[in-house]
């Protein structure tokens, strides 16, 4: 059996007004600060343009929120493999809800990752979804299902028999992916209880970016983190 | 009768590696040259992740290949107006060929991109689209027939029709609109005729980002907007 | 100027189980009853696959609801206008609010359309886009702002200056084309109200396919269509 | 381990004018024949438009070549299940690669297609992406290389590795489920190659349907299925 990969709370910020610009600056900065203090991997996911300026002033991972399945050419208005890569990323979300892809477009866009050296998250809104896209051979798959995002009813207290269910599944098809949790995450008793029903970590976006205070949030997170370690 | 805006050459990065990264900043900076040495207003398009490294080291026009006809909020990969500006570009275009949109997401990617002070250049493939996408009320309408692009053979030589028809529609609905004219562009004479076909400006990409000097390319263009100065 | 064309009922039926199958066929004969009981011009737009029985027992005319932007070919799970053709339609929608197309897409499907003899309905959410649409030259234009569709709220009377505006707008690009009006209809008033504005008739769905007695509301649209003749 | 499921052959008519309208009935008809005389199970997927009459004339399974993941409702211009079922076909084909869906659609068109007593085939065009389709669990999973789709190099024969690549993935997670190659296919030769390699059938399109004797083709390929038996 492989080791267990070390907890990773990666922090999607989404086309928020709070995290764009300075802001994704200012809030990425932040983050790292109380990942540097709990000893606790934490990511962003910045939006494309502000992929540059954010990998610029920290050290943590930068995620980009979507790449198409593209080679370099005339596609004007697409998101290149090599350009996020360029600007700094380190990997990027594929697939999310809130941006699905068609299924052969998964597979290729995991494939041009790869080539570029990107860590890739692929999301999937069910169990079975979430086994489809781990055969696709991603690094991570995130399980959120889209009825609970940005609720605030976590999916690892509200539906715990998914999470139970997708780790089940996935484990069934690929033993080494890491496994993330999302959807309506908001305290730390949201991660743990993700933590203890089998995932790697949390995918989180609202909960932490909208919050009056980000970083206390993320700092409940990483706490919640340790309680398990 | 309005005074005529002056000629503008705009030049889409596409997706293409020679314009990725480092590569679209260095070119940035030659299109900017050759703009500053012939006075000639030229505007450059890089990747969404090249923006603000490109908007950082020019003061030429900077625009994205794309918005996403969104406000703020929970819209993961996709690309807000704000981000765009916050980045530094100016302008965006807006219905490229090769990322067509759905004709609502028109209008609103025009306003949408008013409300936060950016340029609009909507693409249009035909004389009657032109004048649909001029309705939309953009600062500019870029005539581009599909079938042309890339390919070396300049719309404004091999169907000048297509561009006297399109300048004929366009201003029958909008007096105002800037037409730039795209598709096949490679020479200078092809902007001559575009420019004496009442177009004021151009639109290129490969033309001149694949050819093995792309300043040579833009110095000849240049020197065509200025013989009708 | 040319003479005003007579008004026309369009009755949407989407893909409601109250109009499926064998209750497609019932829901048209119900309609071709009213509309000839009053002699009012009255249309109806079943599913793709009701297209053929509702043709083959109705003398009404029949609408597709979509079709695609193709020529025949290869392209698995379309639309080809000759295939709704030869199911017995005369006409079909194109761009509804449900089923938007690319702008290029529009001018194409128009023009397959006219080549296979079809009626086209093109329909818009807003003035400015009811004019771009007009731009296409389809036969009518059906203007149904997307935020009352379903409502019961109808457009003609919630929200008449955009009615006023689309009509002018229309009317400024394209003389000869037909106007219908859309979004939330479901009074003979509601219709009364529509044609004084100056459209030339109603494009209708819920209002009379989830309507108790569907022939009664249509009866109450049509009497009146005849208050106005 | 379950039984052998008979041999399948599916022709899929797509928008091919040689199988719009009368000529989908006739070219029906055609197949069936042959289907009765050599005793091989033949299905075909025609046009929406043309299921009921087929269907009407034919008592071969009559597949959908799509159908959309969508309950009754608003959404004109899609094609909903129950819509599909009640003009007679028993099955449908859900992400063609002319047709491909989003990743949750996929899930949500297989349930939506049992749920109204539809066979479902699912189409593939990878190994690794034909294993994600057979967690959807649908009735049967078709690999079909997009490269060699239409090409008259039959996948079984060009490619072999990637069929059994497929059968080992698809068998991996998947015991039940049915397995059918296309992609080139067009004599009776590449049938007995595919069927060898461990699929249960063909899925073929233009090597039938183009074909100037398409009862002739099929003759071919239902023999070749006999010789196997």
């Amino acid at each position: 059996m492989p080791s267990q990969p070390e907890p990773f709370l990666l922090i999607n910020f989404k086309t928020y007004l709070e995290a764009t610009g300075k802001k994704a600056v200012e809030l990425a900065l932040k983050m790292e600060k109380v990942g540097n203090e709990t000893g606790v991997t934490v990511g962003v996911a910045p939006q494309f343009c502000d992929i540059a300026q954010v990998a610029a002033n920290v050290k943590i991972p930068v995620f980009a929120q979507h790449i198409d399945a593209i080679t370099p050419g005339a596609f004007t208005g697409h998101v290149l493999a090599e350009s996020v890569s360029a600007a700094g990323a380190t990997g990027t979300l594929i697939n999310h809800s809130e941006r699905n892809l068609r299924l052969p477009e998964i597979e290729r866009a995991v494939q041009r990752a790869r080539e570029v050296g990107l860590t890739t998250v692929v999301c999937a809104g069910t169990a079975r979804l979430g086994a489809a896209a781990a055969l696709c051979e991603p690094d991570t798959v995130a399980i959120e299902p889209p009825d609970l995002i940005g609720t605030g009813r976590a999916v690892s207290k509200e539906n715990p028999e998914i999470l139970t269910d997708s780790v089940k599944r996935i484990r069934n098809v690929n033993s080494r992916v890491t496994i993330l949790c999302g959807a309506g995450i908001s305290t730390g008793e949201d991660v743990y209880a993700a933590l203890k029903l089998g995932t790697n970590g949390i995918l989180v976006a609202s909960g932490v970016v909208k919050a009056p205070k980000p970083e206390a949030v993320l700092l409940d997170f990483c706490n919640a983190v340790r309680r398990l370690a």
